[in-house]
């Protein structure tokens, strides 16, 4: 397990020294499924991963569960074993404190326009920024040629990749599909702050994208009409708030009125004080 | 010549597989001694120098002189061929157009915080962010391993080297010493808007730094004293406007009550519509 940038960069040219190419997935921890699948697409086209796991406190707004947000060290150091992590060599793990990201001084941020306005960015108003200057950290500090990150935060990739061109990062991104639990649910660390019955509720979600992509392929173009049914889907479960539906273009996220050959469906429902995100990319 | 960043990339890969160190000069063109300082600076310590000529549109605000900035390429190149440019195959040159730099779309910008607030921050609010951006940008287009600045616009280094710590730039910062006019005026593309009265009175600048040294070195460790005769000295050149006389914390660029072992006098002065700057660092 690595904890310094210094001994993160050695690492990363010394597999770079042994020709090989280093694959990076920036995680918050309490590793699930899904991440488990973004280490093994990296360990699949990398010669060598790095997961980087930290709680960036810099995309959490005051009110936000930034103290709350599950610490599973143990568990996820187990998890990436399981799944080919150090001493295999395959795997590396990269664990800094907050204040080896942020030391003494630190006064420095990354923004990026209208992309991060819309939709989490209205919700959100700071969270961006704080992801965009903690992932281009990572990526200077690691070195890696390609970085991995799950669809499940779609607009978190395409702030991601706005960044990564715009300042001409060597950098490659893959985004990798959602992984959902049996019943829909896409998997994410705050699923486990639902009670029972908002779990269950949850499966709404993944319903209504569901059935927006039914109605999109079956002929209706116009987005208000999905996002009525959306919605109407969405609040049969009593506990859900919706946040927004959103019907928009795939790389400026802007909203479309009416969807000729491809869209996002992008949805955040609040139950009670947990916030979800689920996501369709409709392709005609 | 390189005009485009693809371009450029390769021209570091190859030389970095040749084993040599880059080195990078980001210029404005309109080259002068201070520049051509640089460039050997560079050669000396760097295998290979890379010189970037852009005049960056996003550092100037929209009342300033972008338009009528001096665009003296072929004056330039013949500057650094005289000083070892290519083909000789010690330094490149790379000249984007303002559409490789900013593409249709581009919406990311670079922030620091306090040490871009004061002194030039203040006159001109959006500068630095210009100038980081594009920094930034050309430090990772190039995958340079050190980048050389002059001390004259020793705000601008400051801010540089901020966010090259903040974001884990694996890149060196070389500030360079102001190369003056023989009468103590320090170089600067901007002096050539000076009428042939304002260029003998702005000779002041220089001379008053020096009287703050004086005044130092003799004992004075009170900034206002220095402060005040330093801008009596300025205000005895009749075009001479004050825009700030500063004496400062070398790294954070915060005002100094009193002077201890180390500090910055920082001058901006208008003659007409041309601003100067200048500066001297004072260690005990």
């Amino acid at each position: 397990m690595l904890t310094t940038i210094a001994d993160l960069r050695s690492f990363t040219a010394s597999q770079h020294r042994a020709g090989k190419t280093v694959g990076l997935v920036p995680t918050m921890g309490a590793l699930h499924s899904g991440h488990l699948s973004l280490v093994r697409e990296s360990n699949k086209r990398c010669g060598t991963t790095v997961v980087s796991i930290f709680v960036n406190p810099a995309q959490f707004a005051p009110n936000e569960d930034f103290q709350r947000y599950p610490r599973t060290l143990e568990n996820d150091l187990l998890l990436l074993q399981k799944d080919g992590c150090t001493p295999n060599g395959k795997t590396e793990v990269f664990v800094p404190e907050i204040s080896e990201m942020y030391p003494r001084g630190f006064d420095t941020s990354v923004h990026t326009g209208s992309i991060s306005q819309v939709l989490e960015g209205r919700s959100r108003p700071a969270h961006f920024q704080g992801v965009a200057t903690v992932v281009l950290k990572l990526f200077l500090a690691s070195q890696a040629d390609t970085a991995f990150f799950g669809q499940k935060d779609y607009q978190q990739v395409c702030v991601i990749r706005r960044i990564t061109a715009d300042l001409n990062v060597p950098l490659e991104i893959v985004m990798c599909p959602i992984i959902r639990e049996p019943d829909g649910l896409a998997m994410s660390s705050r699923n486990r702050y639902l009670t029972a019955a908002q779990r269950q509720q949850a499966v709404v979600l993944s319903q209504s994208l569901q059935l927006a992509e039914t109605m999109l392929r079956s002929g209706t173009a116009d987005s208000a009409a999905v996002q009525k049914a959306v919605t109407e889907k969405i609040q049969t479960a009593p506990e859900a708030v919706i946040d927004y539906v959103s019907i928009a273009d795939p790389i400026t996220l802007q909203e479309l009125p009416a969807v000729e050959s491809e869209a996002v469906i992008l949805l955040a429902v609040r139950f009670g004080t947990t916030r979800l995100l689920d996501n369709l990319h409709y392709v005609l």
